[in-house]
């Protein structure tokens, strides 16, 4: 990793986390913070979390977004403040690298295409969080064996992209490569839907005890708080996340009512292997779900890639691994001209090797693949 | 309490950590075990949940429900199994006390009133679960600080009560005394509804990951995790459940739907206030929840009810005391004459003891409060 200081935009819970956790894996690492709320600049700083912190006027003003390529931003911030984090970047001139948080990153990704001119982005997200909010509640193992998405594009600078991959490895989190649009259709069901169906249960056990006269949620056992936990999350970021992923939350929605309605009719039909089969099914996928992400063995492989050293490249490589199920636990680009490079790939002991080579073969690639031995990577 | 021997039928998740906190809360208590499984004996033998088991053939033919007006039975089986043995303690003249674990309680409350004239029965339904099943996740802890509700009737024997309940108690759980039909509709939403709904979001994210040909549950975080835990449970089960509630349960489900939908209508026209207004309510109801029950504080109040020495009172005092959310720490009934009693009441200093009071003289009784001092009790 090229990167020298990391300045984190936005001291809540994930951004305070990102601090914390840099802080953890490199401690001498230089670590500024950037919040327009004095208090939070303040707790980070005693927490030790970051080096130096600043309202963004202050920031701007002391050059902060004036330094060298080898300078990473971490917009840490709702994605509506993201997007106005990145056309300022443009505007003074930034030109280290940027990426986001953001829960959502079709909008994200458009407006650094836009302003980022001077600054290399790559988008980001974390798959961890927490019902608790602010950076009282950030921790540096927030992100241990958590996934963490990224979304490069056909414009995705390879370095940046490795930069950012190293950076985020170093949190303790496991990379996915993923395009931005699916990346939104994707969370939708698996994240913004369950958090409206969590705030649905709430809102209709609510509903019935007020029509009951009875404190009905005092019956409310572990399922039920284990279900709901997540409803109780920020109505302000959430407000945000719905209204940024707005047509596939909606999509997916839709999808669970169908889904519900279809099985409401089999329980009102007292259909007995219908309500089996469906239940059956469920228990079935959730079983398989695994608990958090463990290492299948500790055997590394090597991949090797011939590419043109263009901006894109990186994308395409590092989402067909993860479409395959390998996880890329490091990666570094030998520069060999002006216009050639090989991304060298380690990929862990996980997902469809075969699959993988088949693909970028497909793609015109020629890719080599190779068992690495103990102790080697 | 006057029961001096328990015998668990369905040595499963439930019954096999009745016995377990039996034995863990009175060790020298006599405790048996049936079930038709060998194996679950055997292992609930093994591991001293019980003294005895026997298979149901092999009980029966013991004379194990032929023994005095003090034996406690508790039915820990599935729903229509529990109807079953109902009608068969029934015909083999059992005449001491019957309760169950059943999460419906309608069904099983009718089939005792139908087959109860030798034994006295109180239902019961333990808020207490795992996604494990089977007695090999049975423990002595399932039940603390967990609810434990009973279902009284007007044909509720006033001791059974109170040993039933100082059964429940002793297990480590607090009792909620409710009406057996307000208990169903009550469960559908804050357990049924919620399975059903885990389950759902499972099949909605595993069926848009075969759409999209790619490995989205990869990308599931923390959240959706915790939200579907539950799904994972016994299809069996479950399948029982939902068509023993079937009618509470499809009335629930068609409110969720309507809640989503309307929802839905909210973030497709991109009305924030509409969206953050039901987030934050949803929030608010939520973070309400106790994590778990702990007593408001050591003190401690008595409640004297003189009352007809007749079956259906008890009933009707503790759901008065349920319903104003004080939870009774003990009963004792003091049996003046032929026909007339005491039920002491010692309360935990909850709920709303004023209104209970009201509800109490509004319905002809004279009930008397007092604070107890601290020992006292």
């Amino acid at each position: 990793m090229s990167v020298v200081r990391v300045t984190v935009i936005g001291l809540g819970l994930i951004g305070g986390s990102v601090a914390a956790a840099t802080k953890r894996a490199m401690p001498g690492f230089p670590v500024r913070g950037v919040d327009s709320d004095g208090a939070s600049v303040h707790y980070a700083r005693e927490h030790g979390f970051i080096d130096e912190g600043a309202t963004p006027e202050r920031a701007e003003a002391d050059g902060w977004f004036a330094g060298s390529p080898d300078d990473l931003v971490v917009l840490a911030t709702p994605v509506h403040a993201a997007e106005a984090w990145l056309e300022r970047l443009g505007a003074v001139g930034f030109s280290g690298i940027v990426t986001d948080v953001g829960s959502t990153k079709r909008a994200v990704v458009a407006a650094a295409a836009l302003h980022g001119g001077g600054y290399r982005f790559v988008g980001g997200h974390p798959m961890a969080g927490s019902e608790r909010s602010g950076v009282q509640a950030a921790t540096p193992g927030l992100f241990d064996g958590a996934y963490y998405i990224l979304t490069p594009t056909d414009a995705t600078d390879m370095d940046a992209y490795r930069d950012v991959h190293a950076f985020v490895t170093s949190l303790g989190a496991r990379v996915i490569s993923v395009d931005a649009a699916a990346h939104d259709d994707a969370v939708a069901v698996v994240s913004h839907v369950p958090h409206v169906a969590a705030a649905a249960l709430v809102d209709l056990a609510s509903a019935r005890a007020r029509d009951a006269g009875a404190d009905l949620l005092r019956l409310a056992a572990g399922g039920f708080k284990d279900m709901t936990r997540i409803a109780s999350g920020s109505p302000e970021l959430w407000t945000g996340i719905c209204l940024d992923n707005a047509p596939a939350l909606a999509a997916g929605l839709e999808g669970l009512e169908k889904v519900l309605a279809e099985f409401r009719t089999a329980v009102a039909a007292r259909d007995e292997q219908a309500v089996h089969a469906w239940l059956a099914a469920a228990a079935d996928v959730r079983r398989a779900l695994p608990a958090q992400w463990v290492p299948a063995s500790t055997r590394l492989r090597e991949l090797l890639v011939p590419v043109n050293d263009r901006p894109g490249v990186v994308g395409v490589v590092t989402t067909a691994a993860s479409r395959a199920g390998c996880n890329i636990e490091d990666i570094e680009i030998d520069h060999q001209s002006e216009d050639r490079a090989v991304l060298r790939l380690v990929l862990t002991d996980e997902g469809d090797a075969a699959a993988l080579m088949r693909d970028l073969q497909g793609r015109g690639f020629s890719p080599e693949i190779r068992q690495l031995e103990s102790g080697e990577s």
